[in-house]
């Protein structure tokens, strides 16, 4: 059995809770924030503190706090030589304190209070200081049913900033789809089929591969229009960037 | 039994056959294309001919077929007020010639040789320029196990806008997530339960409740550093770019 206390009370902390209070070889032994009532709910689920100088022993210190607490959060922890780890996609190994064994575990999803999530699956990138941990490290991974992979902080940040492209940033299209649907009162339920079948494609398929269109047909006459279409110069502007994009890595011009 | 004659023989077309060939209320009674050699491969499976005053009688012609070709296609037609369709997202349905009843049979979706394809679910965008015909373009959309929706040609060609936008460029953010990976040796398979739940999170939520993200909070110091890692002057316009559009979307500045 694996003993946990879990720091942070923040989306990934309450999905990282959830997940091991799942997990059967995993036990929360205790979950602290430093602002009390946001745990206070879970009262009868797990022991909960605000206070650094009361946690428990256990085989692992879960740091799921914001980035900018880490560093500060790690000092202030009252013992040593302990295994600590942060769940930040962004924030250096080394931004823990050393007198503690440093490990990362992040988790690569998104994460919201809003929706359900099925944590087996989830890739975690895995990063230790002392190559002893890492098994360890993997081992806590596979109990939560999610695959481990070994990531160097460099590669973190790089896989943090890819998640951008392919999580806010497409999201962010499929909002612009929805304010132009919306705009000629077309339900967005006719784009969501769509929204998949793009999604699922590149699992076996690479995005070059898979992609078709206008821009990768160098099809002039359709952009034309789609761009009299478009009303918004917010909207426009992306039009235009994405399809040169797209023109360039299929060798349009 | 609706019989089919189809018009056609690239990606649409071809997705189009094997759906019709497998739904049993429906029976495909001739192929035509205008070059012969890209449908010999199926004179097995069905009448095929390259030779427009050889099309046999059929319940409806699906001409599946190029943008530009649509209306030199539909006026080449030797027959008059029989039921036409054309299944372009763009074109509008009076340029089908008007000698034959006008219909649009639209699948939303991503078509690609490469990848095989579930029709079912597959939203179908129906027009019709005799009211009489409505019910069976809807009949023949549910024969594949489509939903069809009754949707205008400005509908139609603000949906094939919007698609652009959640197929083709979300597919580019994929691609370009892939090449700044690839730069660090990362394996592209971490991102991919993330693109899923990307897609699978605005099936329920809206897409401007999915957003999360440094761009939603606001938060200058990882943007700071995404944009310094970023090496591709055209992946940094790209990034300022959907920032800006987020930043706008969630009223930060």
């Amino acid at each position: 059995m694996i003993s946990v206390v879990l720091l942070g009370a923040g989306n990934v902390a309450t999905h990282l809770f959830k997940a091991f209070s799942k997990a059967e070889s995993v036990s929360v032994v205790q979950w602290y924030n430093r602002s009390y009532n946001v745990i206070s709910s879970y009262t009868n689920d797990v022991d909960t503190t605000d206070d650094l100088s009361q946690l428990k022993e256990a085989d692992i210190y879960i740091m799921a706090v914001s980035d900018d607490s880490i560093s500060k959060l790690s000092k202030d922890l009252p013992f040593e030589n302990r295994l600590i780890a942060h769940t930040s996609g962004s924030v250096s190994i080394h931004d823990l304190d050393k007198k503690n064994q440093r490990a990362v575990f992040y988790p690569l999803q998104t994460f919201s209070k809003a929706a359900e999530l099925n944590f087996s699956e989830i890739p975690i990138c895995i990063e230790v200081t002392e190559k002893a941990n890492l098994q360890f490290m993997k081992d806590l991974a596979e109990a939560l049913g999610c695959k481990p992979y070994k990531i160097n902080t460099e590669q973190r940040q790089t896989l943090h900033l890819s998640a951008v492209f392919v999580n806010n940033f497409t999201n962010q299209l499929y909002r612009i789809a929805h304010e132009i649907s919306d705009a000629k009162s077309i339900n967005f339920d006719i784009l969501k089929p769509l929204i998949i079948e793009t999604a699922k494609k590149v699992q076996d398929l690479s995005p070059y591969m898979a992609q078709t269109g206008p821009a990768k047909r160098n099809d002039k006459k359709t952009i034309k229009r789609h761009l009299k279409q478009i009303e918004s110069k917010e909207h426009k502007a992306i039009y235009e960037l994405l399809t040169a994009s797209i023109k360039k890595t299929h060798g349009q011009r």
